[in-house]
């Protein structure tokens, strides 16, 4: 995809290291250029790699557990008892079952809040994926002033690691369960190690209400008063918006991730993507964890999110194709501050790109092609993945992950797990 | 899936002719029984074959043709004149492009409305898939009048036909191109012929609010008020509905093909599909025609069905998975009136039938087989189709139809259509 949201067909990009140097016509590049290898073909058409802007890489281990229940059931008597006695091996084969379903749906960033953070940080290491990782702190359980040193030292350790895959960000998790000190603490903290803030924001109706009756602000102007948003921010969700607060995400360019299958499924809500998009806000996409959505298929969110935006404004032509496909690429990169390196298909951006196979049934005949993508296409019609110039999947082959033996630790995880939470 | 919508796995289902014969646990298939051929796997879940109860199969040549334009502008600009100039020919390579979409995401069962709808017999004949027909009537038309005649001869001819797989129904289009005296026309054909009706019904603000102001009456009203209802009725998108449309639809088992994502894509509007459950409708799925969704995948479809509902209740228990998977099943074929013979693996049901392969990272681990199906596989998970006791593709593979034959006869028909459309 250029820059101007189309599918990039009909020609050649070359790549010398973890970078794009030549994006054209076929037989285009120029100078003494010689390709080591190709890939690709007649049939294929080129995007950027797809930026998942918010997910809980672990939480594959809880895909389909808890499905159809009231958000509080869900967490409280499903969900919590499960992670609590997630160990850090579990967390890692969680994280690896996400990275291989991240690489075969064309994702080539996610950005990750959750536990045992070294552990992801090493399935993105071994994967090839890139990422922006953030341990999840709660400021007001009994260990959110050890969270907020343990995420100091884990973005030490991290940040720029992996020939500068993982950056790394802080992660108060939310306005209610971060109180405004909280969030203070750890916006000091990223100043000092210069990174960005990673939260859940406005998610649900009863936040919304609730943070507004305790601090007689939305949760989004409650976080803007203490200046959060002077930071680089990404926000997820921004479901639950009044005009003001849709004003201060766009002037602030907050990066905002929409979640449209998580919000639809646990039925938070709508979030006015159109409007912030209008007032000029950032918006990328994300699947949110697998437990809420159930899957982390981007093309599938981008049709979910372009679809849902159309039927709630009644409007057939808000966030078209274009505007969609752009959401989960160039739009997703701007909401983790990483446009300069990823998000088009550019000379001297990062050699992220995914091929996708247009020689499949259901994407003939062919008219235009990002309409195809966007509202036909599946992520098993992408047959290449290629992360900072590493191909990590070519004909639906991994080539850096043990797939069957990825699946077979997952599902032993998860069996413990579940006997274990029963147990409870 | 059984009666209680559970996809069904571990076990055995033994199928004789066109017929299941057994379903139960491995090796409990009594008799004399030899099977001549087995098929599936240790990973692989059975459920009925899908029931798309509303599409227009010859439209998948206009699949990405037109997308992202408001309602009027789409049909008078874009469709319209694509479609005056459509062959018999360009029907019979769009419905078999239909086909062999539908076969590939297991699809066993179709209910269409078009024109030339012989060569729509001749692509369901051929493909091997079970259809309901309508040749889809203008009643305001000039050829409205010469449209009823020609249904009547396509029924006497084709329904019936094909080993019984394909059914007829009259079709007048929808309440605002049919005036009243239109319809009760093509009502007494039907009796005579004793079929059903296959119409479009209150599809959007526009015609609620317009039949509205012209009868007095909202078009479900109408509709009732001529009697309508008595008949076998299918009727397709039903998203305008007061509460007493709400009653009638209920009261009267009318048929209704709810068809989320081209309600979702046209801004249509979104269906009190848990509304009417609750009031005891019978409510199928229908993808509507690949221009306006634009694929015919039923899997993405039952789970844009069950995530519309939780967001638009704002109730995340709404529309859960074994009932999505109802819809796109059972429910589909009882909207169809073809509840006694499709839509459930028993005993004595037609031997439709489709495999999914779970052994997929994205369906790891295992937890719940009807939410991973519901919320989380894809459509090229589905291994094997079978109709009416004939494999139509195993193994990914395609075992009546010659796919590159008619992707590419798909593309040279469209090709040729855009160019006269572009002429005009």
């Amino acid at each position: 995809m250029n820059e101007n949201g189309e599918v990039f067909s009909g020609g050649e990009i070359a790549v010398d290291g973890d970078r794009i140097i030549h994006v054209g016509p076929a037989g285009s590049t120029t100078g003494d250029f010689v390709a080591e290898k190709t890939t690709g073909g007649d049939k294929m058409v080129a995007l950027p790699g797809f930026v998942n802007c918010h997910t809980h890489a672990s939480m594959t281990l809880l895909r389909s557990y808890a499905d159809d229940l009231p958000l509080m059931k869900w967490l409280q008597e499903m969900i919590w008892p499960f992670e609590d006695n997630m160990t850090s091996d579990d967390n890692y084969w969680g994280a690896m079952l996400c990275c291989v379903e991240m690489i075969m749906s064309g994702t080539t960033t996610f950005a990750d809040m959750y536990m045992h953070m070294d552990r992801i940080a090493e399935s993105v290491e071994k994967s090839g994926l890139r990422a922006v990782l953030s341990r999840g702190m709660i400021g007001i359980a009994p260990n959110g002033p050890q969270a907020l040193e343990e995420s100091k030292e884990f973005i030490k350790n991290y940040n720029g690691t992996a020939e500068g895959r993982i950056k790394c960000m802080f992660g108060p998790h939310a306005p209610y369960t971060c109180p405004p000190e909280f969030v203070q603490q750890a916006m000091e903290y990223a100043k000092e190690l210069n990174v960005g803030i990673h939260i859940h924001l406005a998610e649900t109706r009863g936040e919304f209400t609730d943070i507004t009756e305790q601090y007689g602000k939305t949760p989004t102007q409650l976080m803007d008063s203490i200046g959060l948003f002077e930071l680089p921010v990404l926000a997820a969700h921004c479901v639950h918006l009044d005009d003001k607060d849709i004003e201060i995400l766009s002037t602030k360019k907050v990066g905002i991730a929409h979640n449209p299958e998580s919000n639809m499924k646990l039925a938070s809500g709508i979030a006015p993507v159109q409007k912030l998009i209008d007032a000029g806000a950032v918006v990328g996409l994300g699947t949110d964890g697998a437990s809420s959505n159930n899957n982390l298929d981007m093309l599938e969110e981008l049709r979910s999110a372009s679809f849902l935006q159309k039927v709630s404004t009644e409007d057939a032509t808000a966030l078209p194709a274009s505007a969609a496909l752009g959401m989960a690429t160039r739009e997703g990169a701007r909401v983790l501050g990483m446009e300069k390196e990823v998000g088009m298909l550019k000379p001297g951006y990062k050699a992220d790109i995914i091929l996708i196979d247009m020689d499949k049934p259901h994407l003939y005949p062919l008219h235009n092609p990002a309409s195809h993508v966007a509202y036909a296409a599946s992520s098993a019609d992408i047959d290449t993945t290629i992360v900072n110039g590493q191909i990590l999947m070519e004909n639906r082959r991994l080539l850096t992950v043990d797939v069957d033996e990825i699946c077979a630790k997952a599902q032993e995880c998860a069996d413990r797990l579940v006997k274990e939470a029963a147990g409870k």
